[in-house]
């Protein structure tokens, strides 16, 4: 198989910075595309793999080439390929691969498919090793793992859409958020934003729960129509059982029974967060109510798809920082401080000096 | 309003036994029916309520009736009454009133009306006081919250059904569970057992998950497909990502997370036992699958009769250690210990002698 050269940022171990680099990727097949990649978001994932914090269930294979927000455009289709044509405007999110065979994937469900391969680090069928994410210049993917992206959207702010959009959206969808519904987010960072915006936009009465009085205006203008401080019992009492949906967006612990008793008879509380350590749940506020607590990832490709077109009619984009990748090391430590509203999003054309 | 005595045996403290008492029933009101009582399962609630120790949430008023198993036969109705006849054979749980009017009672869901009054200690609006329960040869109840016991059902096994049989049989039918479908059952005590009979009534393949080897003639001789050693790591691998919805009836502190891992996509695992203390929760287990974990209390009276009428068609019934009121501490005892296959039911023929 024809491979070609590619520029890339790469981590060459769990404490090395990323630096430039050049890597391979494959000649498209029949039924791939080649994409530029135009900008590339950062989601807190990519630097959990730089830095090997992942390492029981995902183990980093340096370098790592970290990134699965892609937005970018077509520059080459294999002779297979339907969807797209050459300088279509194109995304490419968390999964490049799947077995397509498998209940989940027969149902577009590609998210749960065993045999999915992640946009980094899962092990490359093509050219062997893992595979590379969006910090590059350009990628080579499956067209069934492209999904196209809505003309009138900044693409720049459209690259979150990817991971962070799709993560809140999907949920939503799931459960039922429409409008007349009552709606509360937990956690206003790159997820938790997107999650406004979306249940905003769907028609639901949105809720914004926030620890800190300085995010109370802007949780209003990303579209909340109330703000709750989480730390007033009394403010949290007014709103006891009266949420259909809540979606907790919150890495760190945190006492979700607080939220679980706003549910609502039958309300969902999502989690999309993902501590690092095992939650308190206290039975009793699941029992009176019959509510329920889920979890869950990204989307399937159906449903980014849907996504992306929903965005496009409502002109939904994440909020961005645009860097330029030399800028990255600096920006994973503002990260680590929550120092961005709301999403780091790289220029790719910074790249190009390298 | 008229009232008369009726026999019961009550507490006088958290740390006094039951002793035989007498106490005021209300003459019936139109919409009343009167029950001669012929049996009352034993509930654990009725232990915890007896010896104040759920003071947080209801604290315990001494004198106190508990009982809200309650099968016996009808010997007045009011004026108003329709639904039931003079020798009918009727049932009450944990249900005496509720508003009526609220979404919830509207709906068929009495259980979660905010305004609902519990069986036993409860505020009595007609007398003042608060509610007596079962443990007694008479109960005055709103026919509204009154059901119809099968005539083919052995009375004392059918006594746990108004609460051990609904909290069992409401979450299958609400979360799905149909021939097909792959349910486990975790807790094989006098919820659990219940369980086990409805999920293979049902049609759905029934695991019982199990500590203890001394278990399983007993999971299959109730209806078991399978039983699972829980402690058994390979066992419980075998079976990941498989359920389709998992009854979990236990009381005590343990591992939810195992079981979480073993639902399949879109799984629901339902607690129903509300352990005293918080569990620790996992999101990833949730997160990876789309799976959620719910509570669910017993259930509203529609579903209660729809639960004893189809009990009826398969002639389901608690497995049952009948005693006389007079063993009623010795049983408590005994409970305590999980030493019962799997509820006792009060013979109420007993409290005649008294």
């Amino acid at each position: 198989m024809g491979m070609f050269n590619a520029k890339a940022y790469s981590a060459s171990s769990a404490t090395s910075p990323l630096a430039p680099t050049v890597i391979a990727r494959r000649d498209p097949n029949e039924n791939d595309v080649q994409i530029e990649i135009l900008f590339c978001g950062i989601c807190h994932s990519d630097l959990h793999y730089v830095r090997n914090e992942w390492s029981d269930v995902l183990p980093t294979v340096y370098p790592c080439v970290p990134g699965h927000e892609i937005v970018g455009r077509i520059t080459k289709v294999g002779s297979a390929v339907t969807k797209f044509k050459v300088d279509d405007l194109a995304g490419v999110g968390c999964l490049v691969d799947s077995d397509g065979t498998c209940p989940s994937c027969q149902a577009g469900l590609e998210q749960f498919c065993p045999n999915q391969t992640l946009t980094y680090g899962f092990p490359d069928k093509h050219i062997g090793g893992v595979t590379y994410g969006g910090y590059s210049d350009s990628i080579v993917v499956n067209q069934r793992f492209v999904v196209s992206i809505p003309s009138n959207l900044n693409l720049a702010a459209a690259a979150p859409l990817l991971c962070a959009g799709i993560t809140t959206y999907s949920p939503m969808r799931h459960w039922g958020v429409t409008a007349g519904k009552k709606v509360g987010i937990v956690g206003l960072g790159g997820l938790g934003h997107m999650g406004v915006k979306f249940a905003r936009a769907l028609g639901a009465h949105t809720v914004v729960f926030t620890t800190s009085v300085s995010k109370i205006d802007d949780a209003l203008r990303l579209g909340a129509d109330e703000v709750v401080l989480s730390r007033d019992a009394n403010e949290m009492q007014k709103h006891a059982g009266s949420f259909d949906f809540i979606l907790d967006a919150v890495s760190a612990d945190h006492d979700i029974n607080a939220y679980i008793n706003l549910l609502a008879r039958d309300g969902n509380m999502t989690l999309v967060g993902a501590p690092e350590k095992p939650l308190s749940l206290s039975s009793f506020g699941l029992i009176f109510g019959r509510r329920s607590v889920s979890g869950s990832p990204i989307g399937g490709l159906p449903e980014t798809q849907e996504m992306l077109n929903f965005c496009g009619e409502h002109n939904i984009t994440s909020d961005v920082e645009v860097i330029a990748i030399q800028q990255i090391n600096e920006a994973y430590e503002r990260l680590l401080k929550s120092d961005v509203k709301y999403r780091f999003s790289i220029d790719m054309v910074s790249l190009k000096s390298e």
